[in-house]
């Protein structure tokens, strides 16, 4: 039943049909892009161990009340996911001023935000350029219905506060991260796409060293390495690695 | 009791403080510029005719229950006005796709908007480029508490029905504009700034033709005649220019 066709190839995953419609394959890809594509690499075993990664946050999130469209894992590099609707919106959760947000609020990186969690919305838009929108651009474009934005925006609140929990527990400040979020055949708001360091900024507590994709960005080396030490933490119990 | 200090000099306009600390003289200046200030020039009365339009509408604007800043015009290019303290951030509304938000969301100019009016947050900071920003960044910046934004969020409403239909009855489109209000003595929150051809974009009804700054943005020509024309629209009576 796994992989019948090939249904969207992003720049890190691959979603394949199923025998069951409801049901899709994600595979993830090592492949990586960034500034909209403008740069492009591999990262070795990132499919792997992002498929790993998301795997475990999704399971942690479902156990603390957030639903997911995570199903189970098939293999080394794939996940069944449940097939959602998805909004054509990105959310970004910030608890410390980093990445676009410091050009455009003129804070500097590593500042820890007043208000956090910063919760902004860009529309996923590639030919657009993935731009930041307001509220009354997410009602002119109708991507999100306001009852749906609330809930959106309810979740990504939980999930920051469980993750975040759990990270501190590992050594690892959550930084910010990306949720995509669709609704399931029963018109439900799950959490969609993934959870791994190509979505999120992880920061080692002890010695500030950066655990995310923003090594391959900024050309900083030692990428595939954070990748791991990221899937070692968080198959770590709490405590146990500081 | 006039211009006795040079408070503060901007693109447009400069203010002066007067022998009342309360009150301030603006004085409007002939200079243009546009994109982020890369584009430097000069239009001919331009400073006249920005204050005679927006004593016009501030005028409307007090009638209608809109407070602003306004107090008598006292020169050819200069008005008293209400010292304020001003928010850092611009209002920007909008009922027609123009400008910025066609690259943002991708509407061809001219489309019009479902959820009219589009009301969108600048952070007034030249050296960040006046960025968009979302309600969570206006919160952690603090700019505007929420109480305020509801009031200028009101008031911004207000004064696009009002002026809308104003302009609507002299032939003329409000297509979108540019709103600064700050709070007075008392703590009330007032309209600041202007309105005229350089903060708002006019476009005639029956011949579509740009009767505003982007004419001096897009080296159109006839610049000085568009702010001419909505002066004279603007002085005369509903109906009597089509």
């Amino acid at each position: 039943m796994i992989g019948r066709e090939k249904l969207h190839e992003g720049k890190a995953k691959i979603v394949y049909s199923t025998d069951d419609p409801e049901v899709y394959l994600q595979d993830f890809k090592d492949s990586a892009t960034a500034f909209d594509g403008k740069k492009k690499g591999t990262i070795q075993q990132k499919g792997r161990m992002n498929n790993a990664i998301s795997a475990r946050l999704f399971t942690l999130l479902e156990k603390a009340g957030v639903p997911t469209h995570y199903l189970q894992t098939v293999s080394e590099t794939g996940m069944l996911i449940r097939r959602l609707d998805m909004f054509q919106v990105e959310f970004v959760v910030r608890n410390i001023a980093a990445g676009s947000l410091c050009k455009r609020i003129g804070y500097l990186e590593g500042t820890p935000l007043k208000k956090a969690p910063v919760v902004e919305y860009y529309y996923k838009d590639d030919g657009l350029g993935d731009p930041l929108l307001c509220q009354s651009h997410l009602e002119e474009l109708a991507v999100v219905d306001p009852e749906d934005l609330a809930e959106t925006t309810r979740l990504s609140r939980l999930v920051n506060s469980v993750l975040k929990e759990f990270f501190a527990a590992r050594g690892v400040t959550l930084v910010d991260f990306k949720l995509e979020f669709g609704k399931d055949a029963t018109g439900a708001v799950r959490l969609g796409d993934e959870i791994s360091p190509d979505t999120c900024r992880f920061w080692d507590i002890a010695t500030g060293k950066k655990l995310d994709k923003d090594r391959f960005r900024r050309d900083m080396g030692d990428v595939e390495d954070a990748y791991e030490e990221i899937l070692r933490r968080v198959s770590s119990e709490p405590g146990t690695v500081v």
